[in-house]
């Protein structure tokens, strides 16, 4: 089986953020890769790989990276699919302020969008959704993630009506 | 021909900004609508709106406010579409901070795809691409737009060598 | 005995935030109610507890959250009732930025009443003086409170004058 | 007729966003007086006004400030009464981050429930809503105002939808 | 021997900030006093404080406070004396930027000589500084600062050079 | 008669900000002198001007700049005078920022003491407090100026109640 | 005559700032080169311009961009040469802190010049300063500049001193 | 051997951030000292030394400090040669804001080539690339050394597919 969600990451150490991804799209059962390719370091291979993703059969790229993240743009910048940016609130970065703003100021032409700082999940639930839009099943699948959240959300509020009855009326 | 792409805007003090998302959906022969409704002064028929989009065959929706921006992130609690926000540098909004921060935060489950500031053209070619990923013809125009998006700036570059020759070796 | 005021939160991890809030209400004897119902995960609940509130008998609400916190202005949308925002430095928080600038910059007509960044207590303080605009057992309340709060500092103040005399005149 | 909400500021400077308050409740036919009184300037006037003003039947206090925006806080460090604090983007001011941080910042046990930055007109709803908490007309009046408010919206969004036939589908 | 230097913080949990400033005070050997007196818990004891000080032989007022600190400046609106002031990094501000611009950012007609966060130390320097512009034996004992403060980085300079020899060349 | 006040700026584009402080020494009757003085253009001027300024009679410095604001404390560096910083929100600043936190951020042993953002006439209040510490003459001024503040606020709070008596009760 | 300086911006709207680079390079007789090269629009004419430059004689690299701006870092990540990086406070900048951020937080390994906001002449000088550690005439011309610049600001000051003299003793 | 880099820092504590400085230097075998001269505690050792470092055979400075940091703006007013400045996040630091804005917003006429918050690495390798640009063996050394960084995340990236082999498809 293909993959058709690619997760790429500038930095090995953005793993534990970025597997967040990973989590979510092997739960959903969608096909994916993962990679550690810095746009600096090795801005060919990126080229490459942004170039070449679509006709591998990605349609969807995740990227994530920290302090001036400019893989996400970079990616963009090559590939006609779309992006999702991760900023990353690595060591470098300041409180994840100019991971955000490099990844989400891009210029007209070639969006990124952005999620929220370290939001690797939520890149991958923006994935599927993309997907889903012309695949039914994983459609189902969305829907049926949200009804999932909102039980969780109602079960700790019961919970938390039992816990705190001492001080309430 | 029925809308797959629904503009939706916190006020229409907004249309200036959000009108380039209509105006890039429209070249490209995209169906969409356009709307405003805020998520503050008529949120029933903002939870309306977003909970039967996808059953009037919208793919995608693109959100745009600014302030305490919370109209993508309502719209996408409602729906299980992927919701494109714009945050609007607009009259309240201090130099539009609140506006990005209000829509790109959004905890985990509820992605927004959020564009730069103001950014509503790429919003609009993000949705392109997204409706790409499952339409042919549609994913070679997106190329199509990317090559006339470089012989553009390529053109402009020979500009550039031409007019500034005086003060150049 | 009805709650009159009623304690809101979007996860039930700002529960240790919040909780100042449902301590002074109690010490105060104001009855409370304490719910976690998040704006993006239970869009309809929290629509639906926000519109019934004020016929339940609840006057005022305070609602916390955290990142793009919805929550508040959610709340506001749907209820006559003043609502009161508690900004919550939560883990996705961007040191409480983008809680404080979601809660606090509300467009024209739906104002949210914000306190401070973790101001749970706060809050709890606000919904009291509100209620004592109307009651006037709990305006002497609030006053004796501020008694107390003055007697507490002049006793810290006579405290630091003994200990520190070594290396004063 | 006896005031019972009372509108401070800074500096008469201030008058021009300050206004906005005024026209709400006079327009609410709230009874409210107005002034202009200096933290810093005249400091005793202030805590003379503050120490007096529920005695004379003031309700709630509207304070708006630009710049270190110590009214607010100072007026509420002298009353038991709810005080509303409107951030001002005064001249002095670094693009109100100093007047919006020195008024919600409030330490525990003195609350000033602060809205948007410029948000005198919110302040005078917010005022409404507090005092429509124990006032049966008031409160039909603010549930009006919030129909009207989305009647506008709606209204304006079916201009939108008649006006930019041109470029939808 | 009268206190000529007034230490005044707006809670105790500031001294171990503040104490830096006595410690310096008092190796100089300039008379001071210390107190926490909280601007908004307090009030009228500051403003008391304030109005009587230069009766008392007070020159200089040195206030400390941090979140929407109004400490210095309400005390700089009761005084004819210099008030520096000291933003603290305490446990309620955000980084301290709210503690900066409250005490900073003063309307025209009543300044506060601010120094850098936490830096109670310079403060109680430049109240050296500031009484040695007419005391021949203090300015002295300045000059004599500066100097040993110069032998402290020189000798650390020539520590430097020992140390990292290895990798030198 | 001998100036005992220098104003000193960066540039003398940060003329039209500071000449408000020479305004006010003017109309105090403090002799003052004036220099504009690049700390990066004229590094050996500005050593020089600061060695020597206490041995020529000056009491207290008052320097503005902006951007990377090195002025103030590299006169700091070199003098045992009391220096008053003034942040200019010039026009390579970024809003200010630059400005107030090259200034107002001195490492330990070098105060400066920094007053707002263009607050060069709140620069030189400071500068006549200072020296009012050591001159009953000019306390008694000082005192005097305070007076007058007042008065001008409360003859435009007496204004402000007659223009606006329409739409007050 | 070969150009050894090469300036590239990411847009042409960038060149009312970038020009000043030209300007000091052109009155410097340093031979340069201009072009208009965006790292989105164009990334593969970007990538063959920097891996090149080096063969064609250049020795240092001048990019200027705004918003997410990428330009100067994907410049340095594909080539040895130094690359000056500055930052333009373009139209979609906010306020120019994406622009900073973007090129100054460079990954370990691929540094970036940076210069102030729109502070292409310095760039400039910083490009011949580096020339000029290897040819002695660029160096005395670099010291001849820093000279005139020094004779400017005392000539400036020499005319602060002629015309304020009306309100100085 | 001479020096012909010379790292110099406000504090030796910040030798834990500046020390990558000289290790970079070390295994490029670049000659190199290293000083710790306060801009402010010992400004006439600061001045001498950035007049004289050219005349010592010095090529390049590389100065790191942190707060309100004018040390390498101060050593770039005195002296030709080209100066990186290190912005250090020091801990009177808020958060490495003040480090940055007061190193990189130098003024027309003194740029300060300004790498990343605590980037004294790269400020290592950007001194290398500037003396490569007259070295062609040192040149060969910065290719050499781009390509071992290519290789290192090539490596890190093989890594990546072995380990998580688990969740991927």
């Amino acid at each position: 089986m293909k993959a058709i969600v690619s997760i790429i990451m500038g930095s090995t150490s953005d793993l534990k953020v970025m597997e967040e991804a990973a989590k979510f799209l092997n739960d959903m059962r969608i096909p994916f890769e993962m990679n550690a390719l810095s746009a600096h370091r090795v801005p060919e291979q990126v080229a490459n790989f942004a170039k070449e993703a679509h006709t591998r059969g990605i349609k969807v790229i995740i990227a994530g990276a920290g302090g001036a993240a400019h893989l996400p743009g970079v990616i963009a910048a090559f590939t006609p699919l779309p992006v999702i940016g991760v900023p990353v609130r690595s060591s470098i970065s300041i409180d994840g302020w100019d991971s955000i703003l490099s990844i989400l100021q891009m210029p007209a032409g070639i969006p990124v969008a952005t999620v929220a700082l370290d939001g690797a999940r939520n890149a991958a639930i923006l994935a599927a959704q993309i997907l889903a839009t012309a695949d039914i099943d994983l459609f189902a699948k969305v829907q049926q993630f949200k009804r999932e959240l909102a039980e969780k959300i109602t079960a700790a509020n019961e919970e938390l009506a039992e816990i705190h009855y001492d001080f309430k009326i």
